[in-house]
């Protein structure tokens, strides 16, 4: 992928969230969205999300289907020395790989604990084999990639930490937005949206409707690789209209 | 499930959230944490939350998966007249069901709109053969039911509204909770952890590390359906810890 521009294939993603606290509401998941963001950001296509429980056979599969979808998968949480930490266990299972101790990651923990680790700070140690690490400065953990994968601790700080240090090599072509905000109900833009989607397949069209007293009843977008399609979809969207049906556009 | 009360397994749940805004980060879901807090409210168990885009086949096949590891599945979006709603669709594939019109609905609409229904207001009126609608004073669409799917809007107060109608027909038996907060690190409660866990199968046991500037290192929690159960682990557990291990409890 870094050799060349990436195509649209090679620039879309599937993040997985690991956590009983999220299932369970104890917290509110924050990496899922703020990856999204990202992601969008980079002109990375996202094209599922899935949260699952601490069970290696739930991760297992939901990181095979994961992989199945998209070029690049990220998981977050499930890292660490309790037992609980199930993702590199789950992640070597999914592979088919041996938990091997990582030597560089091991050196480090036992200059940091003077040589004293016992078995649950041996576990920070543990990779499936054949993974790469990538230290950083400052960094708790390191980013730990399996093929495809990029293994993320849960943590919100250290998951944007980790994930800020490689973002770069995920970037791809933009992705070019076109927005308008409608005075009419969906059922009256229906017709006009089909035609826009049958004239330009390579540009997602999407409508959200509103019930409040908001200045739009309707925002329609617009988004692809091509930005001349986009506006093209959105200009032949709103020439169908009829007159004032635009409240505004960005 | 009505009758008498609902067993454990009975009170679990997957989450379907539908949208390519969310995965494309126009908007940050709503729905899912929400739904996630209601859930655990009732003591119902939340196995799994997908977030899939606009289309068929992927709405299918996680609607499929969520049936299969849930007792009740939710799904939220995608209900409406226009092109990129196509949850009735898939929800209707996935159960190999026929489209059908709701006559209740179809009257309802053409009372509402003077008779004059074009194609796109036709559409909402769509329902899997066999599903079943509840009407509730002033929503403004009905709750959806097909076998153990609810299928509620995407909008978020709509889609709270229509749990909320229906929302005491999950009430299933009491999650009871425990949470010890900790001076100690995890590499040195894990040990403990493991003790707690061997001792009760049934108690859910998670470990929560922080790195910030807190008034603790780790957060453990201890969740069941069987209050002696999570006490006794809890108690278990903070017994083994070195003095002065606990900040406090709740």
């Amino acid at each position: 992928m870094r050799a060349g521009a990436p195509t649209a294939e090679q620039s879309t993603a599937a993040i997985v969230v690991i956590g009983n606290e999220v299932l369970s509401a104890k917290v509110v998941d924050a990496n899922g969205p703020w990856l999204l963001r990202e992601l969008r950001e980079l002109g990375v296509d996202v094209r599922r999300v899935e949260t699952v429980p601490d069970e290696v056979p739930l991760i297992v599969e939901s990181v095979q289907r994961a992989c199945a979808s998209a070029a690049h998968v990220f998981t977050s949480g499930g890292i660490g020395p309790t037992h609980d930490d199930v993702t590199i266990a789950a992640l070597a299972q999914a592979f088919n790989r041996r938990i091997v101790n990582d030597a560089r990651s091991l050196s480090l923990l036992e200059k940091k604990f003077a040589g004293k680790l016992n078995p649950a700070l041996r576990r920070l140690a543990e990779i499936p084999e054949g993974a790469q690490l990538e230290w950083h400065e400052q960094a708790m953990f390191p980013v730990i990639t399996l093929e495809q994968v990029v293994i993320l601790p849960g943590v919100p700080a250290l998951f944007q930490a980790g994930f800020t240090q490689i973002r770069e090599r995920f970037r791809a072509a933009p992705i070019h937005s076109r927005a308008v905000y409608l005075s009419l109900g969906e059922s009256r833009i229906a017709e006009h949206l089909d035609a826009a989607v049958a004239a330009f397949p390579d540009v997602s069209i999407g409508s959200y409707p509103r019930f409040d007293d908001a200045d739009h009843r309707v925002k329609v977008t617009f988004d692809g690789r091509v930005a001349a399609h986009v506006a093209a979809a959105c200009n032949l969207f709103v020439t169908r209209l009829p007159p004032g049906g635009v409240v505004r556009e960005d």
